[in-house]
């Protein structure tokens, strides 16, 4: 069994974004020589999110104001976790979006459906954050 | 280390549907030879999901209402992804219900808790779209 | 390739309650000797959730606060798969929260970024229930 581990680092501009990682997971499955296996990505922060859905800029503003509807950032003082912090919200809108994705890899490449593609979903950005690529297989 | 793949295809009559395919990925388990390791099971659309949860058929009705209220299909022009198209509510519902499951295989068989039955969930059917079905183990 | 399989049970004595199971997931990873790989930690019950996120006990209360306005317990009677049973709601936390994570392993540890903890989420206790930990590398 081989393995392999690589980190991916973001900064977005925004408080919350959406970053299309696909490409760069592709290049750390091709780095492993992997052509069988299993690939996590997980974001490492707890106000982040890797998730899969489409490339689709209505449907990112559709996420904004759908999370913000579920979750809203503001008044802060609504949630007990803020005072020192002002980032509930973005914890509570990572549990939606969802920590990780494990997604197959099949004669070297991601398996994935026609529209599936690999997400960075930042919730509380404007600071460097990472991702975490773990792969195993033969 | 073996490997094996899988797919599963479905076409739901209706819009939003629950399909219970726990005896279809055992299955698949079973064709693989695979004693012990790491089953994922993944929807290849973004308007669909794979979940475990009860096989309950009230509890299924549970889940319409509450994703409606969460994500309501219509109306359509609430959503910026909506125009060409109509299932925005879908790729949302999605997100609360999960795009995948990860499943131990112990002993050659799933090993799952005395109620879990892991599902296909369709948010926007009515054609035919698949499922994937990825094992690695020994 | 190398498996390792391990329960852990719980016994909350609140319906609902959130447990830092880190510190366990750690141990048997240890007693499985395994250094590199990937760990699944899953509720085995489907009114339960094992979920990444921060350990602030003020979050936690956001959390209760969230899940009940999203998925409220009561009235019982609004939900059908209620009536022998009262815990409809706690099916529909745990989709939100999520049925499971799964970690990389790397160099024998948990590979986790700087906040990240897991947890046990009960939303339906008062019961012994448990936690499959299965463990697949070299």
């Amino acid at each position: 069994m081989k393995h392999f581990r690589k980190e991916l680092w973001f900064h977005t501009s925004q408080r919350r974004d959406y970053l299309n990682i696909t490409a760069e997971v592709q290049a750390a499955i091709s780095e492993s020589g992997i052509m069988e296996g299993l690939c996590l990505v997980n974001a490492m922060h707890i106000t982040a999110s890797v998730f899969i859905n489409d490339d689709e800029h209505g449907l990112h503003e559709d996420f904004e104001r759908w999370l913000e509807k579920l979750a809203p950032e503001k008044p802060h003082d609504q949630y007990r976790h803020n005072g020192y912090e002002d980032n509930a919200d973005a914890h509570l809108k990572r549990q939606i979006m969802g920590r990780e994705v494990v997604v197959a890899i099949t004669g070297g490449a991601l398996d994935l459906g026609p529209w599936e593609q690999i997400f960075y979903g930042e919730f509380d950005g404007m600071r460097r954050k990472r991702v975490l690529i773990k792969i195993i297989g033969t």
